[in-house]
């Protein structure tokens, strides 16, 4: 899934999420140092990976509560604030540093997400550069560790990325439980944790089965998928997570939920169009990656449905596919109704999520509504 | 790591961890069901696996709340109790029962490493059954759910396997999460939990680069490969964590600690002496699997130092090992000398760790000494 390029989270926000990310990378590159073990090189490779990246998630989940927190400030729910004490502020600037350390939690977690599902695609790019299994891979080779065949070394690589991912795996729920304190709050947070990881082995087992041919591609199957393996973890889990940091009511953290699994969905059907419809310029990714692998999208699903698809389906999946090719395969998808379909979606599941928070405006205050609004505009013109 | 059989855990204490982990895998088998997901049938088939499992590490970890559980009754260290209240039979049974869940938790998360294990080590296989991968495949083949190549069919098994270990390995941490009360207690076992998780990661992670020949095969590092990859969690965690529940002081967890670190390591050596120089009709495994596959096991490490490594080294790692070359191979390491030193090591660790409990054999009490001795009684007559 790309980045909502167009939100504008300021960039303290992101350093502060970056050194958190570190702090924890480089205390768990202590612990591996400390036992001798062979992982430090590879996790290192990790941080620098984890903290190339655009940091959507964490950045959504503080945006989200600097948002709640300003608008329950300011609308008085915060009473101790308004009475003059210092109390309500404290336990804001708590909740802040709390959703920094929970937002580099979700990070650790996406990462982690990534690593296993480049092992499973089997790829070693990743939005057009190598990714932790191409790096170390490239590295293996600089430095002269030559052991072994071609074939060895990519499994080694690729355990190796399996391996990381778990460590990461573990660490975000240990931060998770570290920041969850006792009580109801520590509980919700657990549980939308929880909800995340299910949703997203779910959502990934039923890509593999549908990848392998176990499940029939239709339309609803494939994008159940997508919002399971993507749109939770990346959207839903951080404006729940920002609603109960900012002590809102379950009622507005399932608001936000719901709301998070139409733009998290939306984004993810965005991310499929871009990737077969975008320029690679602007996207930086192979053009026609997706349909060489094979990738089973709505897109897909409703060519599948066309006339066109007896034309389409001989080069689906095909390796070799070549650029002629590509570009005659994204004239079809598109003239056979399919890109139009899966755009008419997008726009339904945006115009779903604004009547949702529209709604419930008073809830979540007009900061919230506002950053919810930019993260809909910014899906319209995104572009990678 | 094959079971210590000689040690005498009663059947109540097995049933009752069988019904915790059904438990377990039952709630989330739900949960899976209600997202409608094609994961519901491999979740199936790793609850039957788990449960077909002997359950040692937490029948070890029920075991050893039990001992120190009656030893610290006996001696009076429960003082509530001897004043003739409840309270402390009360809270006994609540660490019983607590025990019971944190030992499902542990068993999870072994089966999480066997799985990812699997993966790496690409086996189908394990002790000389089908394991989760080979058992996924058959079950395919038997529902005529034939679609894909056999490499892809193969990939597909293998990255359920994964996705399947990802969802234990969660849930593990978990129910572990759910148990740790807040407090000191706690922040103990979630403590002891990381550390497990940490030290197997970095042991495997060693092992692949122990196995893509990027670390040199010396004794001290493949023994403190083993150690980290298998001792920690199996024998490690389930002693401390018990020594936690029953109350113990930090320092007799350490003791503990030490105590399983050192016979987690002995008995993993004996099943790499079992698994080269046993009989397969004992412990079922293929008696040359090891040296077909290449396992830079302690034995190995050995042999490499002595005179008959050029003679061991064109058959080691070669998968086409036939029954003549393996039984030669097994000649030429117990002649040279790489068998016996494996079992004085063995024995060295076993002494280190009853000297070690023996001193402090009134911090732990008669009954947990007398489940430790068992413990070595039984890793001295095992053949399987």
């Amino acid at each position: 899934m790309t980045t909502a390029a167009g939100v504008a989270f300021g960039p303290s926000i992101t350093s502060g999420i970056e050194s958190e990310i570190r702090r924890e990378m480089d205390a768990r590159a202590q612990q591996l140092a400390a036992l001798g073990s062979a992982a430090t090189h590879a996790w290192d490779l990790a941080s620098r990976c984890v903290l190339g990246g655009k940091l959507v998630r964490p950045r959504l989940l503080v945006g989200a509560v600097d948002a709640l927190g300003a608008s329950r400030l300011s609308d008085g729910v915060d009473v101790s604030v308004r009475s003059g004490t210092e109390v309500g502020s404290q336990r804001n600037a708590g909740a802040r540093e709390r959703s920094v350390r929970i937002a580099a939690a979700v990070e650790l977690l996406h990462f982690a997400f990534l690593l296993h599902d480049d092992v499973i695609d089997g790829d070693l790019m990743r939005r057009g550069r190598p990714n932790f299994i191409g790096l170390l891979l490239e590295e293996w080779d600089e430095s002269g560790e030559v052991a072994g065949t071609a074939t060895s070394r990519l499994r080694a690589a690729r355990s190796t990325a399996m391996l990381v991912g778990d460590l990461l795996l573990s660490t975000a729920h240990r931060i998770v439980f570290r920041e969850a304190a006792p009580g109801q709050t520590g509980q919700r947070l657990l549980e939308a944790l929880d909800q995340a990881v299910l949703e997203s082995v779910s959502g990934e087992l039923t890509d593999v089965a549908l990848s392998s041919g176990r499940i029939r591609p239709e339309l609803a199957e494939v994008v159940e998928m997508s919002r399971q393996k993507t749109a939770t973890y990346s959207f839903e889990l951080p404006l729940r997570s920002a609603a109960i940091l900012t002590g809102l009511e379950p009622e507005a953290e399932a608001l936000l939920g719901q709301v998070g699994a139409l733009l998290g969905l939306a984004y993810q059907l965005q991310d499929d169009l871009l990737s077969v419809f975008g320029h690679s310029d602007d996207h930086g990714k192979d053009p026609y990656s997706d349909l060489r692998e094979g990738k089973e999208t709505a897109i897909i699903a409703l060519a599948r449905r066309s006339a066109a698809w007896p034309l389409i389906e001989p080069h689906f999946g095909v390796g070799s596919l070549g650029a002629g090719e590509g570009a005659q395969m994204r004239s079809l998808l598109s003239d056979c109704g399919a890109e139009a379909e899966v755009r008419a979606l997008v726009d339904e599941l945006s115009a779903n999520a604004r009547e949702l928070f529209a709604t419930e405006a008073d809830l979540l205050g007009p900061d919230m509504v506002l950053l919810l609004d930019d993260l809909i505009g910014a899906l319209d013109g995104r572009r990678s």
